[in-house]
């Protein structure tokens, strides 16, 4: 028995999320059919992110035990061949025998993109919020400083996350704003990341974040709403969840 | 009456292309009932180029006459109001009585999009065709170059089309090469935009182009072979047609 670390890339646009579920396709039933399908037995793969219908993954990262002693390139354009298009894995690595994506992870990245403009574009409307109204990037960049550090993030929750403890130390929350180019170069207006590192993460906590860091924008609430919202508590007091098909696990970072 | 010039952005991945046809659904279509249906009477669109099933556009444009008197920037935003979000009205102006799409055009730009990678990207399959080889981007240069002047385009023409005149004049031909960035920053290779621009292209023109600059950069034939090719007007002499997904109607020119 060998532990594999797959770096794995998704467009969750079509999937009921990473993981399993009774209905519906999953990237991680995908992976484990894929890899049993070259193991010739079955495989159970666990991911490091658990990410929800629509989202999306550049580097969302899995691990796997097989039997099957393949070099590693083999095992990737094995597993390319038996994935759809909008799943590809881009990475194999040796790991050692205790490697557990989710359990030995130190700290996650997520990326959340919007397009701020008036009109939308037809081309990226699978993977941004588009939000039309005028946006002040200093409040937002103030209310998104304010989350970083070790504090308690029931207010961001999931309603209905039977998680309990809800105390998270965020490295990094910081807002990067670009003019949109690329090959689009006729969409005008500004493409918004905001990027948001940390130990862990409840589950709807960036889209509940990005939800309150565009009221903020907005001038619905105060960048200074932040400190109170994380010292209340109550997810009913911040803003709404943002759409899913913004949001990117951007990479998982291990000792 | 007043003559409209509409300017508009589409992800043609699930259109029978621009035109109308007898089934599906066309770009034509969908802005003609969107117009109709503000002006309330029957209106006629003229799209300065016909782009095919699955070629996109960043900025087409169309003439279209009316009756109603609303400003530019209301009719931007009722168009848009009833079409889907994959088509996009990207800007509305006046123009003169006599301004008509694609008879008054000067000079369109084609713009095609190859990921040159050995892995492809879940995200961007829709907008580029993926290549994995390894390519000589030189001698794909020196072969684009070759294209630029007044030439018998029929070694690039459509199978079965039904033009006889086939000499186009090309003013720009060339290959530009990034590393891929944006927001999917682990896709690792090279992004190839090839740019074209003339006062016409022949149906399937670029798309025969592009395959016979893939076979070139492939090394399968030599990029001095386009100036012969240009010469025997062979279709079968050329390279295959490129998939229709990597192609964009950047812009029409007009005096």
């Amino acid at each position: 028995m060998r532990t594999l670390r797959l770096t794995i890339s998704y467009d969750g646009t079509r999937f009921v999320g990473w993981q399993r579920q009774a209905e519906g396709v999953s990237i991680q039933g995908l992976l484990e059919e894929a890899l049993a399908r070259f193991d010739g037995a079955p495989i159970a793969v666990h991911g490091a992110g658990r990410t929800d219908a629509g989202v999306h993954a550049l580097g969302q990262v899995a691990s796997a035990r097989l039997t099957s002693a393949y070099p590693t390139d083999v095992v990737v354009r094995g597993l390319n061949a038996c994935l759809p298009q909008d799943v590809r894995v881009i990475g194999v690595q040796e790991a050692s025998a205790n490697f557990h994506a989710r359990f030995s992870a130190r700290s996650k990245t997520y990326r959340y993109l919007l397009h701020n403009a008036p009109t939308s574009s037809p081309f990226d409307r699978a993977f941004v919020w588009h939000v039309p109204e005028s946006l002040d990037l200093n409040e937002m960049r103030t209310a998104a400083a304010a989350l970083v550090g070790t504090h308690d993030f029931a207010a961001f929750r999931s309603a209905g996350s039977g998680t309990t403890e809800t105390v998270r130390t965020i490295t990094r929350s910081e807002l990067a704003a670009d003019t949109v180019s690329g090959w689009d170069d006729t969409s005008r207006g500004m493409l918004l990341a905001y990027e948001v590192s940390g130990d862990g993460f409840l589950r709807h906590m960036v889209r509940a974040i990005v939800g309150t860091l565009v009221e903020i924008g907005r001038g619905r609430r105060p960048a200074a709403s932040m400190a109170a919202l994380l010292a209340s508590g109550s997810r009913a007091e911040a803003g709404a969840t943002a759409p899913p098909q913004g949001l990117f696990l951007v990479r998982v970072e291990y000792d």
